[in-house]
């Protein structure tokens, strides 16, 4: 029996509200159960310099967790002064993830930011934010398209994330902070609409796993993803 | 008449939500109008290393921005790698207000840091934080006490605060960002349950302001203040 | 008894020493009793990126302290590598106050910076700045005027700044470092040359205070600013 | 053909060489083909903070590149202040890898620090990173062990790491950066002696990939993983 | 003929004003005709980390410039967030100079700070402070000798500083900016009270000085120091 | 006898090998005896902004250490967030050193930046990697001479530097570690193939030096640098 009492191949209760800010151009409040991410998608008329003049867009991502959105205090990154390695490596995985599903040229010399805060944490933050940030910037594409702002197709699919584990022993699905503090493997897998894989994280906390365990996070992973990509579906319905 | 249809000496809606964190002590969420910050209270057993073992405790509070709580996004100071002074400046006064309503030495040798973050922003942040974190501050004292973590009382007045502002000649209370931007002066009041004043910043934006001006905010920001704490009395019923 | 044994509507002796510096556009070594600021206004052709091609001028304002001009030597800031909140307040509050009586349209696209660093301390360091970087404003502005670097009158009016406090319960003018370490209320006034009021910032130390103590401290503001004016006037003649 | 003219499964020349440095308690220069990193084990009779008084021991990774290493120019991270997310992420995967094979509670209070440096770069330097890495620390723990600074065994297994690719649709091993730019996928593994797997990363850029061409990589870099443990075999007999 | 009309072996009018700070126990205004530098020598009863139970004490020095103390203003160091190389450089130097005529061990277990900061500049910034700092310094140590703080003699020497240079291919004494500005060669002497030379920095500015043009240059400055060591003398009558 | 066994007027072993990185224009691998440093010479389009316009280049150098490069592991400067002071001053020398060689109008308006990265450090690092740094640039200049990237000549003379010291009262040559930690008196020189001084440093550590002392380490200096010359003129045939 899972710590949380789910079946292995139970996602937690997962929730995507669209519309949440007054002023982004597409929002999400993402909830995998009691990780609660805030994603908004912000439009900005120029790109990066290495980008100029290639009438190409960059979608980027920024990743944050408030100060006591975890069990005890951690110490705010802005009075740190600096980001941690953690953070900038969520936020590097979602922007390459969304880059994924997303036509640059099509959508012009223009840049989507989408910022990811982590209001209340309880495991697998990152895999939440991805799928939120999908429909925050879904929503900033509709806003543009509205507004005749590109032609054609810029979203060329879904894409969404969840982590898998190796918990007492049982591959099972989108661990809660509880399990993921217990498990002896932690994997991420990042997967589209059309079952393509975007990326692969598996990480071995102690013990190495073996190619059968891995094979069966993946399996577990692709139930898990379809099912949060018919959420997204009936969320921009 | 304002831009928000208000009469001069009428609140936004304001509303205190409580218990809206899974981790923290204390919690709230206030929203004026549509400015919305999450307060968080958080205990830590250690205080500042300039007040270690002198038997007394620390309430401080720091205070961010999501970038797309704005209008335009602005630059994550966690990236940027420092705060700004703007924010510097509003985290003191926070603390401030908050250590003016308690007894330190009945505290005993512990911290409480106050995150107040800004969902939304529209106008008054700084006082819309010092109303909620009050709240949250509240709540966090009344675990320690149910923990027995003190003896008598701690925290030993209600505390809130309020903008007003001259905006087209007439003095108003409360002002929203679009009042806020078109006002020539704009002032902050920090008022205990018991009128006593905690903290008054008052700045001409362009022209000097006039004695009688200020009386007219002043006498305003009172009012205010008291149905602010009127809501706080009735969220912690 | 005030412990600086003056009466309680009595100023420091007050100085104001122009041409202090053989580089700088304008300067001036202002003193208020112990506590002395060396004033350069410095002349740059270019205005902040968010002011360019809108003809109009900027003035702002630097403010730090020498290590040792406190009665315990400070960390230097350029070795912390932060300026610390106060000193990021205080730059921010003086050029404010000096914007409130520039005409920067008058000005034209050029930048006036008044560097305010605090030789020695001994308390109002921020309002003696204030003071004292209004004369080296002057000569700056003078200095350009007599190459014709702008045509009609940028500088509007005096402005000068005092702080006031409530000391063992009787409110007194321009507190020295002893007296303002014992206050139980502790204010600075910003006033121009026609008793407009530019910044009030009245903080509690401890115990809230009321609104006669408040009317009290902006009384003696008001003869004390209108002292520090005549000063000026002195100065520049 | 690939670039490189290897086939599909063959690994760049690899050599590492121990003893490379006057003064490290271990050292090893590794080179795949044109990519050479230099590896240093350092002892510290200390560990971090989060870990003392616990009786156990922390292996962990550093990684930089020389500016030069590359094509162009880069800029010194000393110099541009801080460590990009890519190298961050890099050294914490090194770290990882090597606490996988090692035994922390056998090692005792003591840290030892792996600085990967890249010497010259062409693709594939975390992979080379992590291969050298083993050597310099099976060092590092013999200097130790021929002085009686712990009983028993610190080092449980090998580990080494290689990159896999699909380059022009055909699953490759071992990407120089010539193939690296160019490829649609791009993996790395990290494997022990005894066949278990530490850590995968796989990302796709640009198009997503499908299951069987990651298993087609997993494949390749089981191969690759070999061969690499007999390098490390024979370089320390 | 000099821009400054001097004789080659002429200082400038040189000036030392002790006791300029209410605070520091030790303090000195050097002029260096228009360069013009505070020196406050601050007592702290630790000593650097690496330092402690050893039982000896450590002298050491800060510099910095008003941003305006230069012709051009120039960015503030605490601003920028960093001290620039030749602030470091300086300030060693500076340190080196004192410790050179200090016994530490006769000072114990006390770290003297001798902050040198430019009020205004015009070249010869460094072996002005250094000059000062003597003075400052030995006030400092009178001041703990008059408090029974260390027994015997701590300062065992007078030590001053001159900068000599190669203007128009003449060897010139103490370059004021303009001369520096011209110079071919810029050479800074350290000499102690008995001969010694504590430090010799000599920089070709363009085509590389000879063996003979060197040796005028040591002349001229043994002369120099000769002389301003004369003036501390008289200083601390 | 010294440490070394050297006789006094003894160089190292010293080497300089060329070609080294694949990546750079030119390059060099210099040892003087087991101080070996990595010279890199980069070519780069653009000059600073400072410099723009004139039709003039500029070469500039930078220095790092590995972070075991030393007999105890250093802190990586990448992750302290800052070059230290010595970093800075010991680069600043280096591009200095190699600006008095070149003809920097017959350059154009081009940089080239030379790295030198300590592999290995026993004393001396700095005056190695000068004289290393000059035979990276070489190569530099003939890759892009060959290229007809400039016009006459660029490079004027040789350079190179050596340190000498008085060590148990003798002056001796080219200090290793052991001779320089116990050496009353540290001096570098730079010198250029015709004879001509480029830079003197010379610090006494703890006792100062005599004039006599320091005519002894200027003439062992000429001859070394001498030898230094011949093995840069050997190593570019």
């Amino acid at each position: 029996m899972r710590p949380s009492k789910r079946a292995a191949d139970e996602l937690r209760a997962v929730t995507l509200e669209r519309g949440v800010s007054k002023h982004a151009e597409g929002s999400c409040l993402v909830k995998f159960g009691d990780t609660h991410v805030l994603c908004t998608a912000s439009l900005e008329e120029r790109v990066p310099p290495w980008l100029r003049g290639q009438n190409r867009g960059w979608v980027t991502a920024e990743y944050g967790m408030l100060p006591r959105s975890t069990g005890d205090r951690m110490r705010r990154e802005a009075s740190a002064g600096k980001q941690s390695g953690r953070t900038l490596e969520i936020q590097r995985l979602i922007g390459r993830s969304l880059r994924a599903v997303v036509d640059l040229k099509a959508l012009g010399e223009k840049q989507i930011t989408v910022d990811c805060d982590v209001i209340q944490a309880d495991g697998g933050t990152r895999t939440a934010a991805i799928t939120g940030s999908w429909v925050a910037l879904h929503d900033c594409l509709a806003w543009m398209k509205a507004r005749d702002m590109f032609a054609g197709e810029v979203l060329l699919d879904h894409v969404a994330a969840v982590s898998c584990g190796i918990h007492e022993g049982e591959a099972v699905l989108d661990l809660d902070y509880a399990e993921d503090s217990a498990a002896e493997t932690d994997a991420n897998f990042v997967i589209t609409g059309k079952g393509g894989i975007v990326e692969i994280q598996a990480t071995a906390e102690g013990v190495p796993f073996s190619e059968d365990e891995f094979q069966s996070l993946l399996g577990l992973a692709r139930q898990g993803v379809a099912r949060l990509i018919d959420l997204q579906k009936m969320s921009i319905l």
